[in-house]
């Protein structure tokens, strides 16, 4: 049975017999080993299998990971040599399937039937394909208003979907502590475990360098958190010499980490969050909040708040000028890399990793379509004819 | 200037003097060398630059290929050993990204400012986001009915889109002839170049042996006389013992490459088509067909025509049992495979690679979504509190 530690108080607990710390911080797996630059022929991320609580699987999650790291030189922000890591390249579109493929491979070996998680985008339509191909049973908890276009995402892959009445943010607790199946929300053990895996893999593309910071758009904390804790492996094992500066972008209209690391205060606290296009990371009281503060100040990083309007833009220039179709969420992450470089905190020089999380195929960006219609006889003229 | 050969009457011309063969039939890339397994670093696709006519570019055309290749052995067919090639991994979730990365690195090459495509589905998304990706201009013609849903997609990229009116079928050979713009439509030397690479990563995956039979949908059928070349050229190099056997499936409704086939017909014939839910490879009149004829005949393969209900089906399975989320036209093929299998044309040891063209992501599956709603004090009493 693997263990799970608190890495703020420092306890450890045998896996599952609690779902938090005594501390109410997150719990996270201890690896079986520290790292080291595997010589693995297995896909994916199932390249670092060895550092991870559970073996490669067959199945769609043996797919999981092993991204895209593209450079478009004419996306560089300022002078800033841009690498996108483009997350969206997973099986279902996100990141999230990182996670889903680790926790999908450990209730298989491990006589688990059936996956939950409380979500209502990504990490819902990841949890259910995930829990398909591994054979395994599903049930996706949703809000009760949410559209019905969403929902009909999510019901592609076949799970059981509940529309909860009642206080949905109470709802990401209350599931932990249910019988007779693994909940995987979004900063649960399993899940970080996985999305560690980006990290391994952005650092061993960059070996024996690193880039200068990696900028990602942050929800409930978990990713950031998971790659601090790979970073600091990767460094204790001195396979790197120092650690990337982590930058943490956010919505402004739900920022609650943004405003923490600006006040200069010691722990989140939950904000009142407002409506914003950039609603998957939209999480006013996010449970890995303090380990997220903790890696950007660690690693002398820093935050950012993302208007709406700089989210729209940025979407727009990654698809017009890149060809990176992508989710308002991970466009946040481009915005405030913009915003970043105005403020001469990323200087022109460096080398930085912004992580695009998902794609934007199941998200409509509402802009009206501009297409023109002609006569085929007309086409010749627009262009002029071979001869 | 690379060289285009007629594969049928073996007249070769310069690339550009000809769109297509004095006899009618299409012209492909001469390549450069017999193929080898490359000993490459390049990602994806790229790892095969030396085959190709463009160098490798960055840039998201530099991202396309390098698709997995996963066993799911839930969903074997019989006895069949099902490995699914997931090309709905591309960056816009198609293998037309294979083509549009070609065309658009030639494109920018050769001082070529404009890409266009006659295209309302996967390829017009193709090209206008590798044509953004090369900083090139993107022409994308569609019928003038084309739902404005499928149309946003498209518009995402930037291209210039153009609504024709007229005769949209005639359009398809109108727009080779234009000038000041390189159209790269369905079975084009540049686009069929980038979509041989897909065999040769099936078959370097399988190297030293090789999958008994390789199952696919067919629209133009240059995707399958591309592969039946680069099939040829790895035999040719000794790199493979034999070829693998080469099996077509198309909709019921529109299926002219299926009829010749079972007609013993020494080439294919256009069909009136009609309405599938396959739309994207509804080719009543394919370009390539008589290629694609002579790929089944010469490889000992064979063809299949697939009704939309067992697409559906095949689509669902897909889904439910795999956590593959796949567009109609992929779902054809292993709707396909159900029935060659059924037929006894594969047998059921042997070992079958289905290609998965292109994710569901932007197409709605129209199936009524089942969703309760439950309290969330409910909750507990549907799965037991743990104590
Ligand atoms: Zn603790
Ligand atoms: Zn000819």
């Amino acid at each position: 049975m693997p263990s799970v530690r608190c890495h703020d108080c420092g306890r450890s607990f045998p896996f599952r017999e609690r779902k938090r710390c005594a501390c109410g911080e997150p719990l996270r797996f201890e690896p079986r080993e520290l790292p080291r630059w595997p010589d693995s022929s297995n896909p994916g991320m199932w390249r670092y299998a060895d550092l991870l609580p559970v073996d490669a699987p067959s199945g769609i999650g043996a797919a999981a990971g092993g991204t895209p790291m593209v450079r478009t030189p004419r996306l560089d922000v300022g002078g800033v040599r841009l690498f996108l890591k483009d997350e969206g390249r997973n099986p279902t579109g996100s990141f999230k399937d990182r996670g889903s493929a680790v926790a999908a491979a450990y209730a298989a070996e491990n006589g688990i039937d059936r996956l939950g998680t409380v979500s209502h985008g990504n990490m819902a339509m990841s949890t259910a394909a995930n829990a398909a191909g591994a054979g395994l049973d599903c049930t996706v908890c949703v809000p009760s208003d949410i559209p019905e276009e969403r929902l009909s995402h999510i019901a592609r892959y076949g799970p059981e979907i509940l529309r909860i009445e009642g206080d949905y943010g109470r709802l990401y607790e209350a599931s932990l502590e249910l019988e007779g199946i693994e909940f995987v929300n979004s900063d649960t053990p399993l899940r970080v475990a996985g999305q560690k895996t980006v990290a391994l893999e952005i650092c061993e593309a960059f070996s024996p360098e690193i880039p200068d910071a990696i900028v990602l758009p942050v929800s409930s904390g978990g990713q950031l958190s998971g790659i601090w804790r790979a970073l600091s492996e990767l460094r204790e094992a001195d396979l790197i010499e120092s650690v990337p500066r982590l930058y943490a972008c956010q919505a402004a209209a739900c920022a609650p980490i943004v405003r923490a690391f600006e006040a200069g205060e010691e722990s989140v606290s939950a904000v009142e969050g407002g409506e914003t296009i950039a609603y998957s990371i939209a999480n006013a009281d996010p449970p890995s909040g303090n380990r997220a503060l903790g890696a950007l100040r660690d690693t002398d990083g820093g935050a950012v708040a993302v208007p709406d309007e700089e989210t729209r833009a940025a979407r727009k220039r990654l698809a017009r000028e890149g060809g990176f179709r992508v989710e308002a969420s991970s466009a946040v992450a481009y915005a405030g890399l913009e915003r970043l470089v105005e403020r001469d905190e990323i200087a022109s020089d460096e080398r930085v990793v912004t992580v695009l999380t998902g794609s934007g195929f199941t998200e409509s960006d509402g802009a009206a379509v501009d297409a023109r219609t002609i006569p085929l006889d007309e086409l010749a003229d627009r262009f002029g004819r071979s001869a």
